[in-house]
C-alpha cells in the first residue's frame, strides 16, 4: 500500500479553509506535479495544521475539495453509506414523504454531488472531478443505503467543463419522473429537462405564495413544469397562466394540470416579450411570479444581469394588478440578496408602483448550507406587496 | 396660513435618500435654527429636486423622517387613516385572523410608530418626535379605521431617549392580552412586558420549528411567555422545557400553557447559567431554541454581542442531542446575518459538533422592510441540523 499523497498549504494562505470551509483553491497550495484528477490527498500547512481529506483537481479553480476533517479517511462505499445515511436522516425527519433533494453537495459532506429523490427513483448530478472519480463507490453506497429501482445519472451540467469534465447522462429506461409536493402531483423529465429535472429548492417559496392566490388571478412566469402555478390553482386561484419558453416543459405542466383537475393555462412563449405584451395591453394579474433561469452565470455578468433583474422587475410590475403581490427569485450566486432587493426595488419604482418588501426567503431545508460556505446558498426569493 | 418650513439637502449629500431610504441625517442637511422637534417640513436639493414631505427633530441623529414623497401633504387625519387603511388591508391579506402586527414603521410608511393588533385591543408604541407630535392625530385615525376597544400606547422604548422624548405608559385598563398564533392561545402583558408585550416577528419561526417538534424533547431557552414552548408542545412535542428570567413572563406561559392543557414547564433562571448547568449535567435536548434579548444594542458593543453569541451556540449546541436541532436567533440590527451566521458556525464547531445550516430566515410578512432600508429587517433566525 502506498502513502496517500500529501499537499502543502503555503504559509499564511488557506484563511478560509482555517476557518472551517471546505475549499482550498489552487493559488493557496504548492502545485504538486504528476497527480493526477480526482486523486485523494491529505492537506496540511507548513505549521503542521491538518485540514484533512480531500480530493485533488489540478484543472479547477478549487483544487482540493474537503471531504474530512481528518487526513487518512478512506473514501470508500462505507464513507459514502454513512455521509448518504446521515443525508437521509435529515430529510425523513423534515419531510413525510420521499420527495426532496437528498443531498446538497457540500451542505451534506459531498462536494460536487447533488441527489434528488422522487419516491422510487433518485437523480444523480455530479459536477466535479472528485466525485467522477469515486462515482462507482457513490453509486454502490447508493444502492445499499437507499436501494432505489431507477438511478438517473446527469453528468451534464455546464460548469463541469470547469473541472476537465465531458458531458454525459445515464437514465435506465426514460427519465420521466412525479413529484409530490404542497398536495400536488407534478411531472419532469430527469433525463433532459433543467438540472436534476425538478427545483425543490422553490418548495417552501411556493407553498408561500399558494397561501396569496386563493380566489385571485396568477401570472406565473417561467413556469416551467407548472411549479408555482399549479400550487396557486391548487390553493383555489381563481385563474392561472403561465408563461414558458420550453415546449416540453409547457406539455409537462398542462399534462399535471389536467391530472390534478386544476384550473390553470400554459403559453409557450419568450417571456420578457410576452410581459411587454400584456403590459402594453394593460392586463393585470393579482399575484404575479417570476422565477427566472440565472441572469448573472458568471462574476463577470454581474452588471448585465442586474440590469435583466431590475427589468423584470419593471414589467412584472407593470403587469401586477393594485394591492397585488410579486414573487421575483434568483438562483445566481453571483448576485447576493442586497444587490438583488436593490435591483428589484428600482425595478418596482420604475414602473411607478409603491412598494412593501413583506418576505426574503432561500432554499428549503433540505437544500442545507455549509456553515462556513454562504455563497452555497445560491437562492433568494423576494416578495413584495404592491400598492 | 403660513407657509411649510423647507430644509436644504446639502450638495452631493442624501444619497440614500436620493436611491429611495425614507432618512436624512443631521450631517446631510443644513441644519435650521428655532424649529421645533416634530415639525413637519419639506424636503428639497440645491438641484431642485424634492425628497418630499417629512418631519423634523433635531435631537436624533436621523434629522428629517420622509413621510411622503410628494412635498406639502398634510400629515392629517385623512393621511394616516390611508395609511393605516393600507397596513390593515395587507394583513387582512395575510391572515384569517386579527392577530399581526399592523403597522412596521418605515416599512407601511409611518416612521416611528409600531401597531400591533390583539383581537379588538391594539398596542401603540412610538420610538420617533415627529410620530410623537402627530399622536392626536394618528389616534383619532386609528379609531376611525379599525375602532378597537382598548388602545394601550407604550411610549417607553429605551430608544426614545435618542430622540429626546420622555418614556411613559398609557392603557386604558389592564394591559392584559390574549394572543392567538399557529393554534395556540397565548397571554401577556401589554402594558409591563417587553416592547408591545409579544413578539409576532417569530410567528413563523415558530411554525417551522413546531413542524420538528413531535415526539421529541424540547428546550426553549428565553421562552418569555411561551411562544416557541407552547407551540412544540401543540405540535406534540414530548416534553417541553422552557428557560426564562422574568417571573411574570414565566407565570403567563405557564397559564398559557394549563389553559391550552399544554404540557411544557417553565423555570425562572439565568439562561446562560442554566444552560451551563444542564450542560455539565449532560442533559440534552432533541430540539433547542434560543431566542436572547437583543446582545449588540449599539454599533460599538458589536465585538462583545458577537462573543455572546458565540457563546450561547456552544452551550446550547452543548445540550443540544445527537441529530438534533438548533434553533438561534438575533433581533439585533447591528449584527448582519452573515456575522451572525459566522459566530454560531464557529460556537456550535466548538462545542466539538459537526452542523448543517437549514435554514436562515426573518421576520415574518407583517413585519414588511422599507425597500431601501434593509437595516430595518432587524430579526436572523438560523436553524442547524447538528449530528
Amino acid at each position: 500500500m502506498t502513502a496517500r499523497p500529501v499537499l502543502r498549504v503555503k504559509p499564511r494562505e488557506g484563511k478560509r479553509a482555517r476557518a472551517g470551509a471546505p475549499w482550498l483553491f489552487s493559488n493557496e497550495i504548492d502545485m504538486p506535479k504528476g497527480l493526477a484528477p480526482g486523486a485523494v490527498v491529505n492537506v496540511t500547512a507548513d505549521d503542521g495544521r491538518s485540514f484533512g481529506t480531500g480530493v485533488f483537481n489540478p484543472k479547477s479553480l478549487i483544487a482540493v475539495r474537503l471531504f474530512d476533517p481528518a487526513p487518512d479517511v478512506a473514501l470508500d462505499e462505507d464513507f459514502f453509506a454513512a455521509k448518504l445515511g446521515r443525508a437521509l436522516k435529515l430529510r425523513a425527519s423534515l419531510y413525510p414523504a420521499p420527495y426532496y433533494r437528498l443531498v446538497h453537495a457540500e451542505g451534506d459532506g459531498l462536494p460536487g454531488l447533488v441527489i434528488d429523490r422522487f419516491g422510487d427513483s433518485v437523480v444523480v448530478q455530479i459536477t466535479a472531478a472528485g466525485m467522477e472519480a469515486l462515482k462507482d463507490t457513490l453509486l454502490a453506497a447508493l444502492k445499499r443505503v437507499l436501494a432505489p429501482n431507477r438511478i438517473i445519472l446527469r453528468a451534464d451540467a455546464p460548469s463541469r467543463s470547469l473541472e476537465g469534465l465531458p458531458s454525459y447522462v445515464e437514465a435506465e429506461g426514460s427519465g420521466r419522473i412525479t413529484i409530490e409536493e404542497n398536495g400536488v402531483t407534478y411531472f419532469a423529465d430527469a433525463a433532459a429537462g433543467q438540472k436534476t429535472g425538478w427545483y425543490y429548492d422553490q418548495r417552501d417559496n411556493r407553498a408561500f405564495m399558494a397561501t396569496l392566490a386563493k380566489d385571485k388571478s396568477v401570472l406565473d412566469a417561467y413556469s416551467y413544469t407548472g411549479g408555482f402555478a399549479l400550487a396557486a390553482a391548487k390553493a383555489g386561484a381563481r385563474d392561472v397562466a403561465g408563461l414558458e419558453s420550453s415546449a416540453p416543459a409547457v406539455a409537462l405542466a398542462e399534462e399535471a394540470a389536467a391530472a390534478g383537475q386544476l384550473k390553470a393555462s400554459f403559453i409557450k412563449t419568450d417571456v420578457f416579450e410576452e410581459l411587454e405584451r400584456l403590459g402594453a395591453a394593460k392586463e393585470t394579474f393579482d399575484v404575479v411570479i417570476a422565477d427566472p433561469p440565472p441572469f448573472v452565470k458568471a462574476k463577470k455578468d454581474l452588471e448585465t444581469g442586474a440590469k435583466a433583474y431590475r427589468k423584470l422587475a419593471r414589467l412584472a410590475a407593470a403587469v401586477t394588478a393594485p394591492e397585488g403581490f410579486l414573487f421575483i427569485a434568483s438562483c445566481s450566486h453571483n448576485i447576493g440578496m442586497d444587490r438583488l432587493a436593490f435591483e428589484c426595488a428600482t425595478g418596482i419604482a420604475r414602473s411607478g408602483r409603491r412598494l412593501r418588501l413583506i418576505r426574503a426567503s432561500g432554499a428549503g431545508p433540505d437544500h442545507p448550507i455549509h456553515p462556513m460556505l454562504p455563497e452555497s446558498a445560491y437562492l433568494k426569493a423576494l416578495v413584495y406587496a404592491l400598492d
